[in-house]
């Protein structure tokens, strides 16, 4: 078999979100959610499409890099690629004139993302069946294979992470029968956008809990005196038995937040999000000491693995939030799955944005078949946002997303969405300007 | 004063530098060294000139940074940026929709980088003096104005800070005029790179000494046997008095790190930069304990003041190697020499590339005038290469690097380096496709 990858292409999608202050939080006060949209065919006419998010200016940039790492997709051969797709990967985050860019870090890295996640996508669509099956039905050798152990051995070796998977072999298909009936445990942070008034994030509390869902969370940060009130509005609202997480995303220093998150301490949050730098590993681990029981969580700008395993190294996280699209995509999050299970910490995905819950629904439920085999205290983020535009968008019913039964890995968006939200040319941002 | 920033120019400009294996290293095999150039004009006509380095490909992607952070720029009033350079950096890197692309890393953070120096080379100009002169002569206050404390508090607090600055103020004339007498320790790579010959290496190193470098630098790596031999050639032609430094460019992880330097102890090797992954705060220091009286080095990947940061507190690195352009400039690096002499870590800045030598000595020379208050076991990194193509290169003299007397930060190309070099249009890359 000699067919090759023909194509890739790139394209700049923005929404325009910022006008609703849906997004809104203490770092980020006008995201307009945006996609560096990438689809790969093949000489045979099939598609694979992935995607990095990002919120807004930059999305150009963004793209450039993706074009970037064009000669190291086209041409190749499909077969070698989905035979090996780990030394396909190293080739991705290695060359060495790009490498100098991140190295793996940053806007060349969510590029790599964007592709990887699109051969996942043409993978699953040539094998029928959707990623995170595709995966949960790999040999833990081959599995094993997409993990580049350079920078990793002193956390988990080849050997410990061959061990994980195959203590999860026996019960793959058991979890497997159970996800497709039970789906998996989601949490919204719809409810607790900073730009929401009192009344709505109450309304929406309520109404959250009503649809099933058992963890809400609220963005925190900007103002000490309105996160104390919002919070207390939110579990009065929610009452005592329903998780609160919130979410400072990196507003604070080490003491700054230690300080912030003690009065807040009375209305139970359940874990604090992003309290300081996502490169602070010293930081977070300081943080986690000093405001246990409130657990600490982090990952969504977490740039690769090496950052992820000192976090786990250094007791630093109670709650590890990978993201689809930050770190190089689902063959980089097969090893962050293998060295939270190494480490008993568990994966709660970061998502919402532009196609997140589509991607990353695929990594969680993979975890539960056949890496950790659990989903104790595990729950995938879900923002009802911006689904409408995908193809096979998530399904949530009764506070859980149900397995996705589509081929592929979710993140291909309508024809008719790319058109008219490409930027700076579709007619949404004509209109705008 | 109204006066203006009324344009920001970007080029990309590439030297074909692969074609004679200058450069390179375990990781970096083939480099084009690269500049993205940036050019600032104020309405009254001045100029400021900043790059960014990088190594061949994805320089266009770096150039497409720059222009995203062109109207955080243009139309600012010349006065206010002067002001307050420090509150200007803090809106370059805080950008509500661009911060995303880091943050603080990477890409987008090496654009501000190339426009921080930029700024500072229009101040030094407009103030008619060189920039290690220009920061060398603001007050303790006016410099810790410059540094965003938000994540380092917990290791450097702006009372720290001013007090170290303080304690140096005193002897800031008398080590100005030693300055411009005796000039600054240098140490020379230009024998070390891994594609040239034994001989070639015995005979860079021998020339090295006679020209007065006290300090040498070998790659390593690529091949252990290799190493050893090379590490033995260089010692016996240099001597037991002249240190020799080796560089593995991130090639190992950590027990491969230890493991691979044991047999090289014997040839007494002063510091092993770069033994694993930049950001892998941790094994730097695990190696550090293990690999003693070798000395550990890292930093011109250390992506921005949250990392170095932690290498300090972790107590991972003997030596910080800060860069020009890795980090976000002059700005960012005025904090990272205030935390590397609170924990009281020499520092002996990156260079060689295209302008780092020409940029970092100005870092260097302020350290030394105003805030360690010394050069003892600090040198800063030689490169004899393109140094031709700049207005105002680097003079080094019997191992030093004299002062700098010409205004700016020295990193402005000739224009027909510009033209002859563009990418991909000049006429050298025309040749040579």
């Amino acid at each position: 078999m000699t067919e090759q990858i023909v194509s890739l292409d790139v394209s700049d999608v923005r929404f325009p979100t910022s006008r609703e202050l849906d997004g809104s939080d203490a770092m980020n006060p006008e995201p307009d959610y945006s996609a560096t949209y990438v689809t790969i065919r093949t000489g045979g006419g099939a598609e694979g499409h992935g995607l990095a998010f990002t919120i807004g200016r930059g999305n150009e940039v963004q793209a450039a890099a993706v074009a970037a790492l064009r000669p190291l997709v086209v041409g190749r051969s499909v077969a070698e690629l989905l035979a090996d797709p780990g030394a396909f990967h190293r080739t991705l985050v290695g060359d060495g004139q790009l490498r100098w860019l991140g190295p793996a870090k940053g806007v060349i890295h969510m590029a790599a993302a964007a592709v990887d996640n699109a051969l996942w996508d043409l993978a699953g669509r040539l094998a029928g069946k959707p990623v995170w099956r595709l995966l949960a039905e790999m040999s833990p050798e081959q599995l094993v294979s997409l993990v580049d152990f350079r920078y990793l051995r002193d956390a988990l070796t080849p050997e410990e992470a061959l061990d994980i998977l195959r203590g999860a072999a026996p019960g793959r298909a058991e979890r497997t029968e159970r996800l497709l009936e039970h789906g998996y445990p989601a949490y919204t942070t719809t409810p607790g956008w900073l730009g929401y008034t009192d009344e709505k994030l109450v309304r929406l509390a309520k109404e959250a809990v009503a649809d099933g869902f058992r963890q809400i969370k609220l963005k925190v940060g900007a103002d000490a005196e309105a996160d104390r009130r919002r919070l207390a509005l939110a579990r009065e609202a929610v009452g005592p038995d329903i998780r609160i997480a919130i979410d400072a995303n990196q507003a604070w220093g080490v003491a700054e937040a230690i300080d912030w998150l003690r009065p807040l301490t009375p209305f139970d949050p359940y874990w604090i999000e992003e309290p300081t730098s996502p490169d602070d590993i010293l930081g977070h681990a300081a943080i986690r000491r000093a405001v246990a029981p409130i657990r600490v969580a982090t990952g969504e700008h977490c740039q690769n693995q090496v950052m992820f395993k000192q976090l786990l190294q250094a007791g630093a996280i109670d709650v590890l939030q990978l993201d689809a699209s930050r770190v190089a995509g689902v063959t980089e999050n097969v090893a962050i799955l293998l060295l939270a299970a190494r480490f008993g910490v568990p994966v709660c995905p970061h998502a919402g944005g532009v196609g997140l819950c589509e991607m990353v629904q695929h990594l969680a439920m993979f975890d539960y078949v056949a890496v950790s085999g659990t989903t104790e205290n595990r729950v995938i983020e879900y923002v009802d946002h911006l689904h409408e535009h995908f193809t096979a968008p998530v399904t949530v019913r009764n506070g859980h997303y149900r397995a996705p039964l589509t081929p592929g890995l979710g993140a291909e968006l309508h024809p008719e969405s790319i058109a008219a939200h490409r930027y700076p040319d579709g007619p949404v941002w004509r209109e705008l300007s």
